[in-house]
């Protein structure tokens, strides 16, 4: 089944608000399957599982869940209804614990249970399915704005490379690396997209190659290593990526490899963007330095997607899941606020002021 | 089972001449197998499916090979002999037509028929036999020579970087990049290694990590994507990486990967060492502009080793073979007559002379 861009939120609640609706990123790029999520422990599965995945995606994915189980508790009272919503929050809050995002989100939700004690359950139930909507709307329309403040940064580009999956599969629509990307397709004047593959959990294979190819742009997939020779052929103008976390000096973590990528980007002379949300502006965090890298599983590097293990039992793995590009090597910031330009430090404070 | 150190020869001939002894690589790392080759057939298939790679070893392997299939040879006189040798080698030639190392050997198999054209049958059997021991002994005592010029290169190094794999199972011991560090494990001075993983064959998780583990050398496996990280932690003193083809002036063909990595050597100031025999010098080659980069199958990148594929179907694939590193991202070249030194077009030109 073809799905042209345009034709899908990758997370949403229904009309009805009974179910939310996932396209589920466990089963790409093989299959495309449509879920409707019914129950609280469906929608923390599919965040456990990582069938939603990406920093968006999940806040959204976890408001809209709790907004279709808050609809479901049968109570007395508001106190009632207040134990059990409390209960549902919680146990959604341990699907993806690290996720800031999920929390958020949460935290957003409860606030409009306690704004609305005064009125009836009914009401309550209606006006969190509201904000459940609200937040997937917000970041639909945040996507957008960074997609059209990074749209004159690529203009003219032939092709950009990205890493990882910073795209609509990531969000509810647009993404954030790959917004400017489907700004100007709805042009009509896309670029190539080379986009990495990503190892060791193959976002760029499974998810970016799929979602860009779905959307008519052209797309070239390359195993990471393979950066160096496709940039020393002058066949990429950018370089464009998400973000995870962004520190107040302007020191960017992001998905492994972001850095090996900010380095080629300077040696080769190329433009090296970071797209997100200023929500991922973390200003307590000064520098890179204060940001800690989780080390993952070893199984991710030896022994996931494969038949068969590729590397002998026992042997010891470095997978960090995440790197720190330093600022120095970033060239914009793009946000939903505008495009943030050296020296960071100053641009950052200027803009959350 | 555990092999250690010293115990086996990735290839070789058995003392009676009638067998091929190989380790087979397609079943590493998660199974040793060793296999008696007794045909010319088997030998064939053994290299064309990989249970035999890396340059010398194929040489080695395709030399006994034919030492054995020429034991064989039932024929009145030498014309009949000859005409039945140069099918074995013509058929053996097809087994991997663009190694050098293949032809090589096999050439020089052909030269000791034609040098004994005096002597009866048996007498030159056994001198194809006593050849093909001696390509053999060449080689590991070239890598073994390889790895007495690395040694002080590597002196006092806690952890060097490697790539792809350049060690003992690419050649009949020893290796080439490898070399060093094996010599400095006789030592009892091995410094650490990290492998990267080398995608998309994997030939640093399977087969290097793999044989490390074996010698008691304490080794550290990561993606590709992972150097930039682990260099800037300074957790590396070397990177030291082996060769396909070095052009006159320096420029050296190597696994897809090795770019990036002198790159990354040189953001981080730390040395980049290519390590291979003379022979791997192509003084017919001026630059690296003259080599002629392969791309293969896409398959390799979106669907071998996997459980089911990563990619979209029909996604482009941008799959090169090699990466070509200019001579000034290489701070020595490590070889069995000694290290060369930049300017690599007269060191090079002065060792060959």
């Amino acid at each position: 089944m073809a799905i042209k861009y345009g034709d899908f939120r990758t997370v949403s609640l229904n009309k009805a608000g009974t179910a939310v609706c996932i396209i589920d990123q466990t089963r790409l790029p093989n299959e495309v399957v449509w879920r409707d999520l019914t129950t609280i422990e469906e929608v923390w599965l599919a965040i456990k599982t990582l069938a939603v995945r990406g920093a968006p995606a999940i806040g959204v994915a976890a408001a809209a869940g709790l907004a279709v189980a808050a609809n479901q508790i049968q109570a007395a009272d508001f106190a009632e209804f207040y134990q059990k919503f409390c209960r549902l929050k919680a146990y959604l809050a341990t699907s993806r614990p690290t996720a800031v995002n999920l929390t958020w989100a949460l935290e957003r939700m409860k606030r409009v249970v306690l704004d609305c004690k005064q009125y009836d359950l009914l009401t309550i139930k209606a006006r969190l399915i509201a904000e459940a909507n609200a937040i997937c709307d917000e970041d639909e329309a945040c996507c957008r704005a960074i997609g059209e403040n990074g749209l004159p940064l690529i203009e003219g580009c032939r092709a950009v490379l990205t890493h990882c999956n910073a795209g609509r599969l990531a969000a509810v629509r647009y993404g954030t690396a790959l917004a400017p990307i489907y700004l100007a397709n709805e042009k009509g004047c896309a670029p190539k997209v080379y986009a990495d593959e990503t190892r060791p959990l193959l976002q760029g294979a499974r998810l970016t190659a799929w979602e860009l190819q779905q959307a008519g742009i052209e797309v070239e997939l390359l195993c990471d290593n393979m950066a160096a020779t496709l940039l020393s052929r002058r066949a990429v103008d950018a370089i464009i990526v998400g973000a995870d976390r962004i520190a107040a000096n302007g020191d960017t973590a992001n998905k492994i490899g972001t850095y090996n990528l900010a380095l080629l980007a300077r040696c080769f002379h190329i433009p090296f963007y970071v797209a997100a949300p200023c929500s991922t502006i973390d200003i307590a965090c000064a520098s890179g330095r204060d940001i800690v890298i989780e080390q993952r599983d070893p199984d991710e590097v030896t022994a996931q997607w494969y038949a068969r293990r590729m590397a002998p039992d026992g042997v010891a793995v470095f997978n960090p899941a995440f790197d720190v590009t330093p600022a120095e090597l970033i060239t914009a910031v793009i946000t939903e606020r505008g495009v943030l330009r050296p020296p960071f430090g100053e641009s950052i404070a200027a803009m959350l002021k």
